[in-house]
Order: structure tokens, then sequence, then C-alpha cells
């Protein structure tokens, strides 16, 4: 393609975005350029917004990586994919090299790039990436609804190394958008799954999906999962709070033998109840972004419907206003997960 | 039997134990009396001298379960054993009723009888049990040798549920009795082993027994463990210090997507740092005592030199003199294990 002039978003610090034309990155050999139709916000992108991660981000950087869109040109060497098909980039580029590379756990290679972080990302039009990132999408899925997919194959690979089986009792503690999320994809398993969240919105919206919740702020949630299952206990706990509140309910509420998932990124170190780990032999599995499965697993359980979008979904904006947007999810309670249109003819 | 007139000692608090004539329980219906050849001092058996589960046993308890023994008398309906076989007991009694059985788990049963703790055990001529809890020895298997299969099959159990393969790297932090018989364990199975350990005897008898060692009070363990591996870590850690320390050391010398088993029991709730276990996907295992393979698994590598039983056994007391058995083990520095000898013949 020739030079194509393009409109993108740039992080400037301080809680601003400048919008402004760029021109588009050619493919090279391997890469793809994707037309982007819509990028979700991640809660990273809101750390980024903070200013918490300006160190590694700099302050002219393109963010954003939940995204859908449509391959516009390929590099030399590309034959994975074809101009014109729906796509998703799983955000991940690997050394290669390294010890974690070396035993095939690529998506925590011990120098990954995050696209989107580490590279520019998909708040432009035109997004050139790795094409052995892209994951070819059916015909009939929306893209709107597509944009799901990065944030759902976090929840499919949790899921998944949970080794969830039909009919075990699942405790999600953390109902925001990662933890509903998580919800949808343990009961699409087969899981009988309670939220516990403490916002009465969130509670509201988890409610609203079907979900049976318990708020620990009012209600003694280690007893409620006890006469739920007979004293037994939840056999999967996702642990999404990142709180000590969180920690400490996660080894209450589990069963002999139960599986803990940390989900969420604790900063700090929090204090463990190590001793209920050996007394009733649990097991703590830590979980980081998604294996290329795990994106598959996501765009089946979309398309299905496993995963309610439209009601996980609760704003649109375009990207001329991505900075209302931004400040509107900063500030709102009632949000979930809130997209930018991108593209126009999206 | 007859009634039989046996000595047993009895734990009388204030570390004190009183050596005495009694007379030896009939077995009931499927139950066992056994001959008690030689019973070994248990860590748990340290906490009770010291009156820290006084709570628990009383004041007027016979302790033991580390043992070898001859099949004395049997009750009604038991056809597992016969009199005159070698054994050893797997000290545990469970419900039949809790969650934790109906899930097959009895080891880890909710309301579990640890024999010689919730019981009377094995520091007397003759123990009558549940037949279920005998294994039968090996002929030619030394009794003296045999009375550590107990700390062995613990050990077996944290190896077989680290799935630690032939050629792993593996950190084992503290060389207590315990650490060095997992260590021991996962040499047999093919780990390539360090032993972490801060006590300079212990740090000796760990090099006598072949392994390589790391003192982390006086050099960087995770350096070390950096150095040795080509900077992937460890696949396999065992946590057996229950320190602060030992729960930092951890993390830091744990491989992308290791496997960390919680052998220790930690009393107190130390900070561990859950950011590691998300970024390199660890997991953390928790280990309690043993299943019955694990019984098995430890007589075969008793049998077979896989554990050095002479020099694991540093002590041997006969019964009369239990109360300066463990005064001395209290105040040595270079004992491991302490064997009492129960049976004069043994």
């Amino acid at each position: 393609m020739n030079d194509l002039t393009i409109t993108a978003a740039y992080y400037r610090g301080d809680k601003s975005f400048a919008v402004e034309e760029t021109t588009a990155q050619q493919p090279g050999p391997g890469e793809a350029s994707v037309r982007i139709a819509y990028c979700g916000i991640c809660g990273t992108d809101m750390h980024v917004y903070h200013g918490n991660m300006d160190a590694r981000v700099g302050l002219n950087r393109i963010i954003g990586h939940e995204m859908s869109g449509i391959v516009e040109a390929l590099g030399y060497g590309v034959d994975s994919v074809m101009v014109g098909q729906k796509v998703v980039v799983r955000p991940l580029d690997h050394c290669g090299d390294c010890p974690a590379c070396d035993a095939g756990h690529f998506h925590i290679c011990h120098k990954l790039k995050f696209l989107g972080l580490d590279t520019d990302g998909a708040m432009q039009n035109i997004w050139t990436v790795p094409a052995h990132t892209l994951h070819v999408l059916p015909d009939d899925l929306r893209m709107d609804h597509a944009a799901l997919i990065e944030p759902v194959a976090v929840a499919c690979h949790d899921v998944r190394l949970s080794g969830l089986r039909a009919g075990e009792n699942v405790v999600v503690i953390g109902g925001g958008p990662i933890g509903i999320l998580v919800a949808m994809v343990a009961r699409d398993a087969g899981g009988s799954v309670v939220v516990s969240e403490v916002n009465p919105n969130r509670l509201a919206i988890a409610q609203k999906l079907g979900f049976d919740t318990v708020n620990p702020a009012a209600a003694d949630l280690q007893a409620a999962i006890n006469a739920r299952t007979g004293n037994k206990g939840a056999d999967v706990v996702f642990e999404v709070s990142g709180t000590q509140a969180g920690v400490d309910a996660m080894t209450a509420v589990a069963a002999t033998r139960a599986r803990i998932v940390m989900v969420a990124i604790h900063a700090q170190k929090p204090q463990i109840d190590l001793f209920q780990f050996f007394w009733r032999e649990l097991r703590l599995i830590g979980a980081r972004v998604y294996e290329p499965e795990d994106y598959e697993k996501a765009i089946s359980i979309i398309l299905s419907g496993g995963v309610d979008a439209d009601t996980v979904i609760t704003d649109v904006t375009p990207l001329a206003e991505i900075q209302k947007a931004f400040e509107e999810l900063d500030s709102s309670p009632t949000a979930m997960k809130s997209l930018i249109k991108v593209g126009d003819e999206a």
C-alpha cells in the first residue's frame, strides 16, 4: 500500500490523549496490517491513563490491545491469513530464546513484549503487527463483540488452568470486568458459580447475568459457601479482587484439594493462610494472559453466546472522543466494558 | 490372647514421660495388635514434649507413630494380614462420612484421627490399631530402617504431588529430618537436588549424603540456582523451613510454571510474593501426610537404599530411657532421626 494517512490516539501523560493524524506503518516481512474496528479499554490501559506505567510506555504511545479488525495488507511471507478476513490480535510477542520459550511457555517469555504497551497498539485506524499473533474470526461474529475476545481469552486461560469440571462449585472473588468474564466462562464450562463482590452496581450486573452473589461486606461468605455445598466448600476459587480480604477469603471458602487460581495482580505481598494449604492440600495456580487455544475458545464462546457481550459492553465511543471515554470510565460506578469505535465504517 | 502385661511410656506434661507397666489392649473386630520393634521420634512428638499440644493429647497419652513391628494378634474379620508378619502402621483413621472422604481424600478427612496423638500410639510393647492401617513389609527389611517408613512416606507424598520428572532441577528449602528425606526421595526420582539450609551441622549431613548445598545466610541462593540452571530457576521447590525467609526464597528460585510444594506447617500467615505466582504462572501445592501408595513407595525406596537409613538414624535408645532420648534430641545440634527401641528382642 502507499503511504496512508490515518488517525491515532497518543497517550501524552497526565491523564491525557491527543488524537492526531499520522502515517500508517507499512507491513514488513512476516507482518500484517489490520484496519481496526473496535478497541476495548483494559484495566491496564486505565493504569496507563493514571500515569502508573509511564516508565514502561513513555509519553508518545498509541495504546490499546482489546481489538477487532480486518486484514488490510500483508508483508512478505505471510500465508496464514488473507486480506479482508476478520481478525483479532493476540498481543504477545515472545523472544524465542529464553528458558520459558525453550519450555514452550511462550506467553510467559522472560522478555515478552506486550503489543499496545511495549509497542504501539490498536487505538489507530491501521495497526501493523507480527502475523503470528492473528486469529481469524468467523464471518458472522459481530466486530463489537469480537473486541471482547482478548479479555475473554484471559478468562478462558484462567478456567482452563483451573481444570474445572462440570458440576463443580466455583467462587469468583471480585466481580469487575475480568471477574464477571471468568464467572461466565466458568458457567459455560458447567460450573455452579457464586460471585463475591462488595460494589452494589457490580453485584446488580452479576445478578442481571444470572449469577448467585454474596456481598462479603454484608454477609459471611464462608458460611454462605458452606451452606451451598454441604460444608464441602468450593472446588475452584478465582481470586480476582487483588485485595488482602480476597486472599483471606480464597482459603476460607476452599474445599479440600480445591484449586485456587490467582488472576489478580497483587503489587503488595499479602499474608496468606499457608496452614490451610497444608491442612486441606489446596493448590494455588498462577495464571497470566493466554495461549493460542484460549483465543480459539474465547472466539467460540462469544459466538455461542456463552458470554453475554451486550450486557458486558456498557459504552461505545468514537476514537475522536477517547479522552471523554477514559474520563467517564474512570468515574462511572456502573460501567463494565467501554469500547472505542476506531473505524468509521465498522 | 490373655491379659498381657506390657511396658508403655506415658506423656505426663511438662517435658516428662513416665515408663510404666500396663495391660495390652485386646484387638476388637477389625483390629490388629502389633508388637512394636522401633518407634522414631517425630517433630510432632517434640511439639508434644514441649507442651504445645497438651490440649489435644492430654497428660496421659502414649505417643509415637513412626514405628515398625510384628503382628501379634488379630480381631474378628481381619484377613489382610497374618500373625507374625512384619508391618508398619499408616497412622490415619478417617470418618468415611465427610466431604473429603466422599471425594476419596481419606488422608485429609475433615475428622481425621491421627493414631498416636488423638489415640494412644506406639511407645508401648503392644499397639492395637485398625487393621486397615497396616502395610506388610518384606521379610528382609531391617526393623530399625522400617521405622523410617512413616517420615519417608511423607516425603514420597510430597514428591509425588510435585509431579517431579527425571532431570528436573529441585531446591529443598530446609534440611532438617523431613527436608533431607524429601531431598533423597526427589533424587531417587531423578531430580537434580540442591539443599538450602542455614544450620552448619545439617549442611554437613546433607553434604555427607551427596547433596549440593547452599547456605542462604552466607550466599545468594537465587543467584546460585540461576547459575546452576542457566537462569531458568528450579522446576520444583519444596518449602520445608516454615519460615518467612523460606517463603521469600521459594518464589525467588522458581522457574516459570514451577511447582512449589508446601511441606512446612506455617502457624503464622507469612507474606507471599503473589505477583510472581501471576507473572511466572507458579503453582503452589499443599501436601499433608500420605496415601497408601506413598507407603508402598516408601517401603520400596528404603529396601532399595534410595534413602540412606543408616546416616539418617543418628540415635537409638531403649524405651526405658525415653526421657533421656527426648532430652538429648532436644539439645543435640547433630541429631537427625532418633529411634526408641521399644521391643527387647527386636
